[in-house]
């Protein structure tokens, strides 16, 4: 059995997502980021990083967002969510989910995670500024050079596209208009309708 | 024939040196940052996101250092860079160069690639000043909790030595004293002695 770590609104629920996919047997729990409870010792302990999401298998955790959804495909490779014997393929997908990591979700945190990078509140005025801009252009990029259609990788739907779909759900908060960017927008419109990602949704308490 | 396009003193140092560890049959292509060649139309041809580092293969480009080393791990199962048949031990290397990439580097590009994030030259400043708080708390979280020794997954050396080596040789520059993490201090001595990395860091003018 699986225990996925999660908060609300978090990129846990590209993880979340995934699992519903996959018909994995786990169950989840929700860290209270409200009462700061990922900074409390308990938490700690399952992941020093004080971050979500965090899976706890029977082997231990495991952290990280784009290695949680490898793990997900590879330990469930009936659920066809990655080209698993596909070297240059799974590359093509983990460079996909390593660009939404460390460039969009970075460039969202600037919002209202400055405190990270910056000590002064007025960098932290000047980052959240920025925002729309910055993350705008990560999906304007996706939009014209990444995303390949009808999923994020091709023909083959793949754990990429949790993944896009969770950040892509972030657009209207970072003050980026979800219509200069169709493709992106079409596909977040049909991942809300698939029954794994009702479920996962539902589940958080966000549908 | 592999084709890996780098910068000197970036990250691609450390696909350069894991293509030597794999005995990779590659030649290398210097982007001139100086001569700002990554935002020139011919280079984004081939990375749109005029990033390095670009690993061409017969198929095409590779982007993302995590993604890269990966695949140079799957691609060359003879030199045993990675756990290829144990998806919960791939994950947690995964994990590793996904905290690289997305935390230690981020933080450590904050020093000066401030306009990324904000346009205010005070906030640049600003993101400055914290780098070496940012960058040694990674480290200290590293030496503390994920690094296992001798390398960096424990007993066997991974694709995951390389990344750490390359982002371990900017913690002067980033104003972290390495004294204060003996064990990466330690990892990145020893590194430094590999053959494979010696030739790597000569092709690149840095030893």
């Amino acid at each position: 059995m699986l225990t996925l770590y999660y908060a609300t609104n978090t990129c846990a629920l590209a993880s979340h997502i995934a699992l519903e996919e996959a018909g994995a047997a786990f169950d989840t729990r929700r860290v209270d980021f409200a009462a700061a409870e990922q900074t409390k010792p308990d938490y700690l302990k399952i992941n020093p990083k004080g971050r979500v999401p965090t899976l706890m298998t029977e082997r231990g955790a495991l952290t990280e967002t784009p290695a949680i959804l490898a793990y997900i495909a590879q330990s469930h490779p009936e659920a066809k969510l990655a080209p698993l014997d596909d070297p240059f393929a799974f590359a093509e997908l983990q460079a996909f989910m390593s660009y939404l990591c460390a460039t969009v979700h970075v460039a969202h945190a600037h919002r209202i995670r400055g405190y990270r990078w910056a000590d002064d509140p007025a960098a932290h005025e000047a980052m959240k500024k920025k925002v729309p801009q910055s993350v705008g252009s990560c999906f304007d990029l996706i939009e014209r050079k990444m995303f390949r259609g009808p999923w994020a990788m091709g023909d083959a739907y793949t754990v990429a596209d949790p993944y896009l779909f969770t950040l892509a759900r972030w657009m209207e908060v970072d003050g980026v208009d979800p219509r200069a960017y169709p493709r992106v927008l079409d596909h977040r419109d049909r991942m809300a309708e698939r029954p794994a990602v009702v479920r996962a949704l539902r589940s958080e308490g966000l549908a």
